[in-house]
């Protein structure tokens, strides 16, 4: 096993997105393919491909190619995606309510079970299979709920407190959609989602 | 001037993280850094920030490294952040109105200018700087506004069409949220967001 710590946030998006190229291969009825193939197909770098890969265990066969089915099964587990995650969001305005139904109430390996906010206008509000509560009641949501992801859907100048709230009341993972830099603690896994960087990457093909 | 469509969409994304990287820097007032040490501090590879930059031009001397202001200038120009690009968002439910507010009236090079809705409940509500126009008047919205980025912010099963609407009226360039695979047609760069792409690297940390 390797040590999580290890591994860098570049890699891990890549290993998302080539488990995105596996299921779409398998959609298409694709059983073995090639890593130049695989590049060429999805715009990337075989040698890339061939050393992401090697990192975690012997995949594929010289000459060969991999077998589709089996490295799609391979990454969904190697990224924990083959049990399943319930998941909190904090902050129930529009991107939280955005989020809920986005991130969906049956993704996969993923559950949106709880939300929170401050605001008496939007507690107490059905959203999918939850009822909105009180922030304050966040140790307790977090207990009944049994949500081990929190995700944080407040303003910048909230997130901070939010995700060490988190932290204390035993979530194990944060993903923070606040477009602010948050402190992370050992132990407890955060990552920034900047939806900006979106659009710096459309820009480019925008110069003149 | 290099090509755009032979520049993958993980160069782009790994340009937009090293400019990130580069304000992180000048916040803290560093000057000059090398490729060994931006891959210490941010988790990246050397050889692949070399040869990523190297790809558009001559920077950094050997053995000194990258004057970091300079760096950053040179990529905000590549990316095309060095001019405003207006956007106009096409849903004005949770989604679209957190992203007006989210992409910001203000954030550097972009601005949100206008959105649409074919709800009648949507139309005409104030967000920020502008007023939600009906969908049915997107060619002159688009005239009007001076929009060249389009936010796609609708249902799935509206994303299709919608986009081919965009590209139609003169749209120039698309950020998709909705969370299915869009058909792109010739001169009309596409990306696709997917939002859930964060959980899968999360859930990676929490493998038991």
């Amino acid at each position: 096993m390797i040590d999580n710590e290890e591994v860098s946030p570049l890699t891990l998006n890549r290993l998302s997105f080539y488990l995105r190229c596996l299921r779409h291969l398998q959609e298409l009825g694709i059983k073995r393919i090639s890593s130049q193939e695989m590049a060429r197909r999805y715009h990337l770098s075989a040698t890339q491909i061939r050393k992401d890969l090697a990192q975690f265990g012997e995949f594929g066969i010289r000459g060969v190619g991999y077998e589709v089915d089996e490295l799609a099964e391979h990454l969904n587990a190697l990224l924990g995606l083959d049990h399943p995650h319930a998941m909190l969001i904090v902050g129930m305005g529009n991107l939280g309510s955005a989020l809920a139904q986005y991130l969906g109430f049956n993704y996969g390996a993923f559950n949106v079970v709880a939300g929170v906010d401050n605001d008496p206008q939007k507690i107490g509000r059905k959203v999918g299979s939850f009822v909105v509560r009180p922030a304050e009641e966040l140790a307790d949501v977090v207990r009944e709920s049994g949500a081990e992801i929190g995700v944080l859907a407040v303003p910048a100048e909230a997130a901070q407190e939010n995700y060490d709230r988190l932290a204390e009341v035993g979530i194990k993972a944060v993903l923070n959609f606040a477009p602010v830099r948050v402190k992370r603690r050992p132990g407890v896994p955060l990552k920034n989602v900047d939806l900006r960087i979106n659009l710096e990457e459309l820009a480019f093909f925008l110069r003149e």
